[in-house]
């Protein structure tokens, strides 16, 4: 008997068990690929260590790993813009998670609802931005 | 007058040229997430270089580099499930691939639509299956 996430596991059938199929890297880290599930825009993606993984899961919010801060983050902590989250999937190699959310607001620190509000052009060398920009980073976070 | 991608670049107004946006791990390597255009169902993350992106950019097809076996590699070049690529996207930070294709077959090599094809119960700490498998892995490969 284990604890993992904060419940008591019993009898899970042999490779079934969520924790025992992930696989963390040399930094302990997974990669967390986070998709609004009402549209399926991908949002973002960000890395989650064990406990940011328990913590999501127990709280249905989602906390991550900061590697250039090196900080325990809740998503939506300063901006309010939290991710609840619907569903957590994995893949086959036990190396990413998928989560499907419903997000509050812009997923972006930069206002847009996806980080990824940029595709190359046709051109094969320069940028788009390709969705409107919700609020402006200083509207999210106040003015430094 | 550089060179990018087998383009030759020309005038691109600062900050949005792709690849100088873009970030490279120590390894040299970007994550790229991908998604089925059609569906918005998320079939796989795997990692790039420099030279598969290019790669991927000049052919439409998507190229990815194996950390595992060290090698450069094409998806559906031993299944024939291809992917054709319609968008390449880059997140806020410029250390993550966004890419929408058409998938033909499975994505995943386990036969699964999608490598995401388990995920977390209620419980917390067992997994379950949400989609069918379409082939068998020795119908896609071959057995061994």
């Amino acid at each position: 008997m284990r604890r993992a996430g904060g419940w008591i596991m019993l009898g899970v059938p042999k490779g079934m068990s969520f924790y025992d199929n992930l696989k963390w890297n040399a930094d302990g880290l997974i990669p967390a690929i986070i998709q609004q599930q009402s549209t399926g825009r991908v949002l973002m993606m960000a890395w989650m260590n064990r406990a940011s993984l328990e913590k999501t899961i127990e709280t249905k919010r989602t906390f991550f790993w900061s590697r250039s801060r090196q900080k325990f983050w809740m998503k939506g902590e300063s901006s309010g813009h939290v991710q609840v989250v619907k569903d957590i999937a994995y893949d086959c190699d036990g190396d990413t998670l998928l989560i499907q959310v419903e997000q509050t607001g812009a997923a972006c620190h930069e206002g847009y609802q996806s980080c990824f509000f940029r595709s190359l052009e046709e051109d094969g060398v320069s940028s788009r931005i390709t969705e409107p920009q919700l609020q402006k980073p200083d509207e999210i976070y106040g003015k430094k």
